[in-house]
């Protein structure tokens, strides 16, 4: 395989992780990678904890530059390089070097399409204004770090009530601004059921936040002066004062690259993979966000834009390049999210999720303590279960609680990832000591409880 | 089954949740409670927090009294009466109340034995004096506390350094004692290989612990006044002054009442029961620290003496007496120790349990952030991952580390009851937000570490 030139078309979570993956187990590959931003090998979940204070400098949140990526692991990077086209009968990439419209092709044998994700724009009328952020890349949280050092603005509107949105919700709450939340869906967290999100908005509530639910924002006016005036809401032309606006308010697959290129996509719009994580284009693999993952639940083939998902799938695919015969075994969809004092996550389906997938469903949900009364006894957790009803296999798990109801998300999704059914879950041997645990941990007395 | 008298022996984790259990089941049931102590549903696992100060009242490790399990549950129990034969023809159990010697016989139509386990007393001479203390019921706890209110010792010697003697060492030190810790063994916590509980000494060695390893007491000494004098090692005749004695050298189920009913006991040494916790006498089960337990991951029947075991074979146990057919699965021997800053857990096999089983063996002990350097870069984790050699089948999980690291132990136990391989548990699906773990936690990149 000496002289092998594996080219990765995107340098963070799954890209990078790929690239050292396949260079760490045949360091005489030759291995470049190609990333259309400035930066490379960032955490872009970092970003709430810049704009908190908690992360002093961007730098913190770089694992490498280019420099010390080829320094440090061999592997070449260029930035600020678009890849447009693949030409595969001439095994070569066309890619377009900063804005000059310059372009070069850059020869491979094995490729990797890490392309990532995109926030999704609304269409809403004003976006383009000075004072209107997302959050996809580093320089995302510099421009909003420099636009509240300068501007000092009073009030934020956050469109959307995602994960990064209510981490950056927290973040302004923190530095003083008076916060409202808008969203389109009828409850902030669309990724939990209405019942457990709703402790999710009592939270944010409780810490000053305004949430308005069904709302869709028509436009975003200026004031004669160019700053940002208010935000008009559809319904009643209701008109919100602010000084800014964060919007996150879904991500889409980066596809454009394996559109422009003749590369399969699947019916979520990601780029469909065999398990081996190949395309349809002979030795052309794509991992990360832009790819679609098998549900190990549902056994759909679903856009799962998570960080976790795209380091595992990036490693898959570092083995693959390197020419491994390594296999994806696909993912549960877990995630969580910190906000204030409790943390919410979810693995496997939503009821609602479930119920399109056409699973007859049972749940349940509980309260209950993370600690026994005598050691910690605030720490509690809200379990839902969801189950197939009759099978009593484990559909999905949804945790709103205090930071150490961490482990009964990850407990929930390893038995989701093994395909047990809530008999089977619930006399899981797990670990138990008061400053750690409680005998019966919310997790199993939410399978306990429920009859299916 | 209206009119069905259940008698349970034993009033704590095991005995107290069959009850409960069975009697929510079956409210006609007629419910007893037999204990032979003088107290019954608490929290041994609490003791070390009432020797800490953390929890004030002894009451507060309580949940039951026998007035409040009648009022609240319709559950009859009678303390310091010692089952001493069942009379299985009579269907009537000898029941010896108080120290009197008188003798009743109480009727039964279902009977559960959970007399739960008593400590080793190992033979040293002097063991008897006053200020020598174990640690298996509440009144212990009380006694050490009197002693210590009432004689002031400065200087403690503990005997043996498992889960309970470990935490029992946190709180003589937050109390300001002088505390040594003598093992038999050539490592505390024999429950985890050497390499690991040496991370465990390190951290007790660097609050000012005095750990002496492979050392065994002859005889302990008092001064004149009948006060404790010292303790005497067998080599080298080393005296080491005290004034008070901690002794955990591990249990032993306490199967008295079974060996004089005729009821079977296993190879280990604790009572047979089928997988619906039924001993070889029709209608008398078993259930918790006095029954043996099907390991999940060598296949093999053996004694854990866990309240997290005990408590599910309870409610087991309990479906069973109320007439259901309900099967417990086993268990992986998951326990974890909080003492001082670290955590030191284990689940499955230790190295050497997998040598003894026959398996052959391979191993890798990694260390790693629980959480993003630029979040809390502090909180670390130690993983030690046991496979079988060939198969890749996970084996065993030890880790030592911050106390964030419980979601790496809860997530291996599930793995390992799931009975998953190193390449499947290696792409588990978990959860990542920066305050609440990490991409790649320790756990996952011990396994992808790990060839076999």
């Amino acid at each position: 395989m000496s002289g092998d030139r594996i080219l990765v078309i995107g340098g963070n979570a799954a890209g990078m992780t790929a690239a050292s993956r396949a260079k760490r187990l045949n360091p005489s590959l030759e291995v470049t990678v190609v990333e259309a931003g400035s930066r490379i090998a960032y955490s872009i979940c970092g970003l709430p904890y810049y704009l908190s204070g908690r992360v002093s400098d961007l730098s913190d949140l770089q694992l490498f530059t280019p420099d010390s990526l080829m320094s440090e692991r061999g592997i070449a990077a260029q930035l600020q390089s678009r890849a447009i086209e693949i030409m595969p009968s001439q095994r070569r990439v066309l890619v377009e070097k900063g804005s000059s419209g310059k372009c070069e092709a850059l020869g491979y044998d094995r490729l990797l399409l890490a392309t990532g994700y995109r926030p999704v724009i609304p269409d809403i009328e004003g976006l383009d204004l000075n004072g209107v952020f997302t959050a996809s890349r580093l320089e995302d949280a510099e421009a909003m770090e420099s636009y509240i050092l300068e501007r000092k603005p009073k009030r934020v509107v956050l469109i959307g009530g995602g994960y990064v949105g209510l981490e950056v919700l927290e973040a302004m709450v923190t530095r003083g601004l008076e916060v409202t939340l808008l969203d389109v869906a009828p409850h902030v967290l669309p990724s939990l059921d209405s019942n457990m999100s709703q402790l999710v908005t009592d939270e944010i509530v409780a810490h000053g936040v305004q949430v308005m639910t069904s709302r869709t924002v028509k436009r975003i006016e200026a004031k004669r002066d160019g700053r940002i005036d208010s935000v008009v809401l559809e319904r009643g032309m209701l008109r919100i004062p602010t000084d800014m606006i964060f919007v996150d308010v879904g991500v889409l697959p980066s596809v454009e690259l394996a559109m422009n290129s003749g590369i399969r996509l699947g019916s979520s719009g990601a780029i469909a993979v065999s398990d081996m994580l190949e395309t349809n284009m002979p030795g052309v693999y794509a991992a990360g966000n832009c790819v679609e993952t098998t549900h190990l639940v549902s056994g759909g083939s679903v856009c799962m834009p998570l960080g976790t998902v795209a380091v595992k799938q990036g490693r898959v695919a570092g083995e693959n390049l390197a020419g491994c015969r390594t296999r994806f075994y696909g993912a549960v969809g877990t995630s969580v999210v910190k906000v204030f004092d409790i943390i919410a996550g979810r693995t496997g389906l939503t009821t609602k999720e479930a119920l399109a997938c056409g699973f007859s469903v049972v749940e349940s949900t509980i309260q209950s303590r993370l600690r026994p009364e005598y050691y910690d006894g605030k720490a509690k957790a809200t379990v839902k279960i969801i189950a197939e009803r009759g099978s009593g296999r484990l559909l999905g798990v949804q945790v709103v609680g205090g930071p150490q109801s961490i482990v009964c998300i990850d407990t929930a999704a390893t038995a989701l990832c093994a395909g047990m059914t809530v008999m089977e879950a619930s006399q899981l041997d797990l670990a138990y000591a008061p400053p750690v645990g409680i005998l019966w941990n919310p997790f199993l007395i939410a399978l306990n409880k429920l009859k299916y």
